[in-house]
């Protein structure tokens, strides 16, 4: 190595400080490389994110392409219609009144302070005004940072809607995370269980892409126990026994099992009974339960039990054999009708914890600093919004109602496109905002399908999404992002996207795909 | 194990779902213990994040105290000043008005469409009221998830800033990240870059302790290179060549080094040879640069210069050295005069990444979907500020220039009171929050201290730092969650808490420290 000697400083400085630039300076040592990825983290690397993955990237060239040249791109559709995200607000769906008017207060608070009272009374409801006020009062400025875990009187709220929502079992702030989504809620709970390469995770299979990429994150191992999708995406808890012994005989540590309720990419919602077979398997083997509840307000069919209702209702049953159970319950303002995504709003409540694995993820909330603060507050007005009697209450009911009716009939136009579909089978979509149909593309009958699979290192369910994508600007996500039953193929599709055209669209591809592919 | 069968589950069932609580379920088999400390991950266990360790955390514990009783709290104060974060918010510092306003629209655009245009024009300026059309149009509404580096827009324009910032050197908006403030890019870079245990990060001492905690969470080893306390916290790159040499040839692979500039905690700012010199040591090595910089608007004495424009000259006078330097540079709007922390805005910016590696990223942040959406317009608001002429200007002016006077005239008085403090010494505050002074009390003066220290397993800087907060509510870092030199000792503290008083009580406090302590 030749070392930079203090005079050799000297010169340089002057070169540099004083000369022009068509004086180089003549470097005294050679330049290493750049790094590529066979130097960089293995894991992050390895793991994979199917919902902005290899299609959507596609997608976004295509957008790109179309905005370029708008007259010229040559592509037979003219926008890109994005089903492969549950970003309702990108699709058109309008944020509720009741939400922007508080937040926009929290943003200019000099507005109730300086402003014309009338003036602001004539733009704002006097609920939306109250509600302002009291949190400014209670928090300060959205601007500075909360408590770790978030403002103490956000939590004592969300501990009272829980206390509320599980008839009358109490929920205490101090178990309160808000979160931003409930991304971060995951990335806590899996960095701090995975102790080694032999930390082994439960997870539904088909699942939502972030627990598998999380997991591969840190480097633990993720164990597939099957949704049965002949039943409803059902849990079966015998299989899951199974699996735990077999890899508990082969030294892995099974540290938690995810549970997706309401289900992503699945649409399903779990009995009663699924969940008290699942809490029984937590406390049997001392398993943390990760209880992914982002889409409870997503409910058409059937009904939305808390796995903590379930939860708390056992331990009064029969508190020593529950009350260790360790639960951690997800929720977001990002999904139900609320869909603000870019708000990051989310909260999880841990339950059962130790106080000292509670502080380590406590540490893990504070090296973030907190989560944004505006989106605690959304959370806030999420759960606890107008009421009867209230001036926004009308608005506020009127909003949800058509969200929560839109989305219903787009779930069941969507259903029933599939349903008519050439070797297409479908689940009825009960709750969340995705449908999960199989490509049920028999090999005896799809020769042409499967050596196209075997010549391009693609998938059938990969080779069906681009040719959806291509032929019609529809842009969802295989089902191999999500797993699947080997043999199998699914999709993943949001039914976000507004009007039938689209769907029209869909119809018309898929005779054209059956057309080239099936046998004839 | 008991398996638990279909008829007994039938039998449960009944019992849950149709009988009192008072009938108790029986188990049939022994539930688990919860988890300890022991049975998680060890890396987020021994993670340390001073900032709100330790003693922040018995200051929140006065603060209930006081808030429960505050008739009776029996402490020698009545609030806590907190010291111990950059959160000017927290500290009565007001946000500016033109963020706020155009984020109160951005929040309720409903106001723009369907309000009566000059009720809201005699509210919003018509500057404020452009930008959030502007904004709107590009991104559409702030509650849809954007593109996982943030949205193009918002992109562009940080791309201009930067290039402007540096005198035309272009930036390109495809490498530019928007962040959760500068953690999550800080999370992200030491993620990619740990590959074992034998990965290495050069970081300044003393340090923000975010670097320490986020390298052990990744596993990674920490290599402190000490900055030069007599000369202006001055780094040393003989020291730091030396460094990597010596680690180099015990195994260790050296793949970031950490520069915060201005310095936190030190308050410094490295000049433009300092910088030159690091620039040469990551080139010469292939190590990343990781340059934070989010305090580069909080300059009171000597110039900000960026490692982008620095490295953007070198590569203009030799490509051939240095168009491989991996370079990292962050902000934040938690900082500068904008200290809207709560709002979650930050930026990262590659430079030199292969794409292959930049991809990884891409990856990292498209898992946690994106960052706030009004912490992306945040940082555009702060980087594109009203210009003279707009009718904002006058008063985002008279805002920025009184803060600004404000953070200046604070660091003097704080800085003025440690001269005159008995055995404290005290580098004059350059830039950005915070004073790092050291507690000089030689060991053979101060003999009641050190056999205190040696009996409580406290250091010395801890001990002080506890006497202040219980003496006067002042909550400080003790230098050691930064990082110092064997036998030296010091604490930090920010220079934002308003006023006078609390600052005539510190020196109060001082003095009996000394007395109580010193020997006579």
């Amino acid at each position: 190595m030749l070392r930079v000697n203090s005079r050799l400083l000297t010169t340089r400085k002057s070169q540099f400080m004083f000369t022009s630039n068509s004086l180089r300076f003549l470097a005294t040592f050679k330049p290493a490389d750049p790094l590529t990825t066979h130097d960089i983290n293995p894991q992050t690397v390895e793991a994979k994110y199917a919902v902005r993955g290899k299609i959507p990237i596609i997608a976004d060239e295509l957008n790109e392409l179309i905005q370029k040249q708008p007259q010229s791109h040559g592509l037979p559709f003219s926008k890109i219609i994005n089903a492969n995200i549950g970003n309702p607000q990108q699709l058109e769906q309008r944020p509720l009144t009741w939400y922007r008017q508080v937040l926009s207060l929290l943003q200019y608070p000099d507005l109730l302070k300086n402003g014309d009272p009338e003036t602001v009374k004539s733009l704002y409801p006097e609920d939306v005004i109250e509600r302002a006020q009291s949190i400014l009062k209670h928090i300060g400025s959205i601007g500075a940072y909360s408590h770790s875990q978030g403002a103490s009187y956000f939590r004592q709220s969300i501990a009272e809607f829980i206390t509320n929502r599980d008839g009358g079992y109490v929920s205490h702030a101090n178990n309160i995370f808000l979160t931003s989504g409930a991304s971060t809620a995951v990335s806590y709970l899996l960095q701090i269980l995975s102790v080694n390469e032999n930390s082994g995770f439960l997870i539904p299979i088909p699942q939502y892409p972030l627990y598998t990429a999380t997991i591969a994150l840190n480097n633990a191992k993720p164990i597939g126990y099957y949704l049965d999708e002949s039943n409803h995406w059902s849990t079966n808890p015998q299989e899951i026994r199974e699996l735990i012994e077999t890899n508990q005989s082969q030294g892995i540590n099974i540290k938690a099992l995810v549970v997706i309720n309401p289900g992503n990419p699945t649409g399903a919602i779990l009995s009663s009974q699924d969940i008290i077979e699942l809490i029984d398997i937590a406390a049997e083997y001392g398993i943390v339960l990760i209880a992914d509840e982002v889409y409870q307000e997503n409910i058409f069919k059937g009904k939305f039990v808390s796995f903590k209702k379930i939860l708390s209702e056992l331990i009064e049953q029969d508190p020593q054999t529950y009350k260790h159970v360790q639960l951690a319950s997800l929720h977001s303002t990002s999904k139900g009708v609320s869909g603000e995504c870019g708000q990051r709003g989310g909260y999880m409540e841990l339950v059962g914890f130790k106080p000292e694995v509670k502080d380590v993820v406590f540490k893990l909330a504070s090296i973030n600093l907190c989560s944004v603060v505006s989106g605690q507050a959304l959370m806030e007005l999420m759960i606890n919004p107008p009421q009867e009697g209230d001036p926004s209450y009308p608005l506020y009911k009127s909003e949800t109602e058509s969200i929560h009716n839109d989305l219903e009939s787009r779930a069941e136009s969507l259903y029933q496109a599939f349903l008519q579909m050439e070797d297409i089978k479908c689940n009825k979509p009960m709750g969340a905002m995705y449908i999960f149909p199989t490509l049920d593309f028999d090999p005896a009958q799809y020769h042409k399908l499967y050596s196209r699979a075997k010549n391009s290192n693609l998938q059938i369910d990969d080779i069906y999404c681009i040719e959806l994508l291509e032929g019609t600007g529809i842009c969802c996500v295989p089902g191999n992002g999500f797993g699947q039953k080997p043999n199998t193929y699914h999709l993943r599709t949001t039914f976000l996207p507004p009007g039938k055209e689209w769907i029209d669209k869909w119809i018309n591809f898929h005779k054209s795909f059956i057309k080239k592919y099936k046998d004839e």
